[in-house]
């Protein structure tokens, strides 16, 4: 006998938490940290405001601390994002795959998943309750105790309540106990919170350790970059799923208007040429028509600059002498045969402009057309790419700040790629390297990987960066094991290609990889020339100090010779033989 | 503003669809077979059953293949399995998180997700319902034509037929369009069928492919490993919520009861001594004892062998001589005083026996005593290790005939590890390895991976078995690069640490690399053996080559300088300087 059940989401993610990234408790309490603290930033992010987090970890029990390591803590996370809505509060904390972040726009967090798995490792961990106080910055701030329903996926409230918001706070704040392992995490949640402010150099960060410690990560700039904006989905990233989506809810009521309003860069001569090219576009039959369409096209053309540039001026008399002799039983082909130098798209927009071409109220479009309508949306080649308006890469000022601070190097290259896109996301690769400073000398280059500003800690040996720093041939730019690099790699897109829930690392997109090939080569040769001047500056240094040390001997026996007493200055000898102004010297 | 909103599971899975592993079209298609095979095997095993699947993949419209290779497909599987029952059918083909595999029990398929997964997938690039039929064998057969509500997570019933089922069939059959690259996915689909006959060696599967071919994977026995059974939780794998959905569901009054009744291997000494450690055990006050649990008491000893054997004959007045100078306030150290000698384990069963422990109702466990109860049950180290017996391994006779059928190797080597045990669940490690016949000439070792009988291809190089093979000198095992050499390693469990959704990989958890090793390592010492008798054998025929070449030429310059004419037979000098019997020789 086979028996069925059904699950809830909550359920799913509890039974399979290995895949969520919770799978010891020393990887839970890195987790934990990470998904609140990325939540904060979120939050501050899309108000502009430079974020504030503050993150406390006690020791709840310390006698409970067993044998391994582990044990029982309270996590406490402060933020001056925009706060939660009342309403929404039990839920964003007490349900999966509830979220804010289910949008076409860049954010760290995508899965609607990371601050309740979270809370709920917590509550299977030590079965108390979640506390949440939060205000989007009104006259009250409202306070949540609650837990877990994790068989119906729902929160289940203990208490509320609700007090005057006196000092117009504005934020939230979540607490709750969680059995772990900080001593074994700790080096991972510290390089995390490292590597955070290095990409984030706009927030202010402070982490209290169980022991007390205070880590603070300052801000250097209150500079921020432009927020995320959400964006329309791209016509290459369409599916038959998506577009039924879109068919629900649009108020179009043609296929011409549709694709206008509702994909990422497609206009009114976009939407045109691609109807077109997909078979979608009807216009009236030539012999068909009727006199006032006539006189409304020869009115468009004849009224329009742009279209008397192409067909000059049209008459009446000169449609209706040709439609006498029409063979096609399409308006374009009709054009066509009467302007045989005049481009399909030119003829097709002056028939639009007319009224004269029809398409289908996308309501009423059949299932095998809408399948069509999708293939044709992946074939057609003239879509103008996504743009990045939506996303919002650090750019180089503040990466630089970034790394300046956090590295201390002697040289640093930084790079911002054009946009690009796969699968109809748009994506922007940042890189940079760095050289000296407090970088390590180590046999391999110290990889730093970033997505949508969150740093990449785990699974290094999968990742698309690793492996495309692993296939360049680093001696052509003179880098040399043990020299102490750094490389940087940040891929922003509105879907980031992570392989696991756990986001510990890309998958193989070859657009995405190119990108990176391309970034890091730029700041390598960047890096190449700083290394190859580096060489001669110490060529010539080396020269300069044959020269220092032989000339006055030479002058003085020189002067010994000539029987004189004061030997010449050689100083403007020395510096003529200088091919570079090195310093200190 | 920000704003908050709910998404389906299946909605979930549509838009992060990389993480069930269907991250591009030729990756989609041979994802979708192995899910639908593997839930065909699932059904036949569970049955017990030799399986036999069929599976028929055909173009649908040459003219819609792409440039790019991309095409659709009509997907076709049949099967012999257990059936769906017909008010099942829609949710187990239309509705993700819905299945039979949610329990402790071995399967190929864990998540719920994979079989409604691909029939999305198809939805979702061709818009075309699926088809199901299933019989459980009864006297219909039940057809449904349905899509997937993917907002709801629901199916759509778009029709449903009953037949009569004349033959008595038994099974399913799934059949859906889809899109996807099979010309690009064939290698890894045609390895995929190969690596799971090789494991499945009582099954039947066919295959034909676009072009007309008919692969056929014939079983070579019919003889079946025993049908992996369901278990209980074992105590080291529970949390705080597995508990509470325990005791929402026993029927147990008391905790001793209770620990019995739903954990594995958990009996009443194990029971009692786990409860006395994590101080859930109440005795009654030995000043307060009522005569009559006095009586009790003595009789209980004395009726029992068991008992006497360490307490001796009690007698009332003993007791309550003692009870009389009675400092303690429980009954376990008040017969500790009495008693010195006998162990307080079998004190607390005299106890028991008597019916003077106590334990709380489940039910009435406050939040912090279940916590501890969780605790103190990872603490316990008395508890026995789980047993094997839900798993289902192939066994060393399956393993060996499926890979002499596959590989025909010159030698092989099987082992069966012991079940061992990570985080509660229970696991098995088969492995083996095989030298020549069709395995190839390689650098590297070829290793097939499974977990609970799914051949594992994709993303090797995370995988914990191939870091274990790395990690080992081959040197030591006269094991040189280049020779045909093929590892399988054979993971079982009741829960495999995949580290994806896609279960491309196992996580590395140290208890199972453990295994891991120790069973390569046997069947490589026994590889050793054979090479290197292989190698004395190579020698010797050697040796012997230049005894038959020199002899015949020795015996004729002896004869002739003997003046004889004939030389004496060098035959029987051969035999006697042969070490070993070598064939052909």
């Amino acid at each position: 006998m086979v028996t069925f059940q059904e699950i809830s989401p909550a359920d799913f993610f509890y039974r399979n938490r290995d895949i969520a990234g919770f799978t010891n408790p020393s990887r839970a309490i890195f987790v934990s940290i990470r998904e609140l603290v990325e939540n904060s930033l979120d939050s501050a992010d899309q108000m502009s405001v430079p974020p504030e987090v503050y993150v406390r970890l006690t020791e709840e029990d310390a006698s409970t601390t067993t044998e391994s390591g582990n044990g029982v803590y309270r996590l406490l996370i402060m933020d001056n994002g925009s706060g939660i809505a009342a309403r929404h509060i039990p839920s964003a904390f007490g349900q999966v795959l509830f979220g804010s972040n289910y949008k076409l726009k860049q954010a760290r967090g995508t899965f609607g998943l990371g601050g309740t798995m979270a809370i709920l490792y917590g509550q299977i961990t030590t079965h108390k309750p979640v506390l949440v106080k939060s205000s989007t910055g009104g006259s009250k701030v409202y306070e949540f105790k609650m837990m877990i329903d994790i068989q119906r996926n729902r929160p289940l409230i203990l208490d509320r309540k609700t007090r005057r918001n006196k000092e117009n706070w504005r934020g939230t704040i979540v607490e709750y106990s969680l059995e772990g392992d900080y001593y074994r995490a700790m080096s991972k949640i510290l390089e995390y919170l490292k590597q955070t402010a290095l990409l984030t150099p706009y927030a202010d960060i402070k982490f209290v350790d169980p022991k007390g410690r205070l880590y603070m990560f300052n801000r250097v700039t209150t500079k921020m970059p432009p927020p995320p904006t959400e964006t329309l989905t791209h016509p290459y990233g369409v599916d038959v799923e998506t577009l039924q989506r879109i068919i629900r809810v649009t108020e179009s009521r043609n296929l011409l208007d549709f694709m206008r309003k509702h994909f990422h860069r497609v206009g009114q001569g976009t939407s045109l040429s691609f109807l077109d090219f997909a078979g979608f576009i009807r216009t009236p039959d030539p012999k068909r028509l009727k006199p006032e369409a006539v006189a409304r096209l020869v009115e468009t053309n004849n009224k329009s600059k742009k279209f008397r540039k192409f067909f000059g001026r049209i008459t009446e008399e000169q449609i209706k002498v040709g439609l006498k002799k029409a063979k096609s039983q399409d308006m374009i082909a009709f054009l066509k045969s009467i302007f045989p130098n005049v481009d399909r798209t030119i003829i097709l927009r002056l028939l639009a402009s007319s009224g004269l071409v029809r398409t289908k109220n996308p309501k009423k479009l059949k299932p095998p057309e809408i399948v069509k309508l999708v293939r044709m949306m992946k074939q057609y080649t003239d879509f103008l790419p996504p743009d990045a308006s939506c996303l919002s890469p650090l750019g180089e000022d503040l990466l630089r700040a970034g790394i300046l601070k956090e590295l201390k190097p002697e040289f640093i290259a930084v790079s911002q790629r054009k946009p690009s896109t796969y699968a109809g996301h748009p994506f922007i690769v940042e890189t940079a390297i760095a050289y000296g400073g407090d970088i390590p000398k180590k046999d391999d280059i110290v990889v730093y990987r970033f997505a949508n500003k969150i740093p990449l800690l785990y699974d290094e040996a999968s990742d698309v960066s690793i492996r495309v720093i692993r296939s360049i041939n680093w001696r052509r730019y003179k880098v040399a094991s043990g020299m102490p690099i750094a490389i940087l790699v940040h891929l922003c897109s509105t879907k980031v290609p992570y392989k696991t829930v756990g986001k510990e690392f890309i998958a193989d997109r070859p657009e995405v990889k190119v990108e990176i090939l391309n970034g890091i080569r730029e700041v390598a040769r960047r890096l190449q020339t700083f290394l190859a001047k580096r060489e001669h500056v110490a060529k010539e240094k080396k020269r300069l100090s044959v020269f220092a040390k032989y000339l006055p001997k030479i002058a003085q026996f020189s002067t010994d010779l000539a029987g004189k007493t004061e030997a010449p200055d050689i100083e403007l000898l020395l510096k003529s033989v200088r091919k570079y102004e090195t310093e200190g010297k």
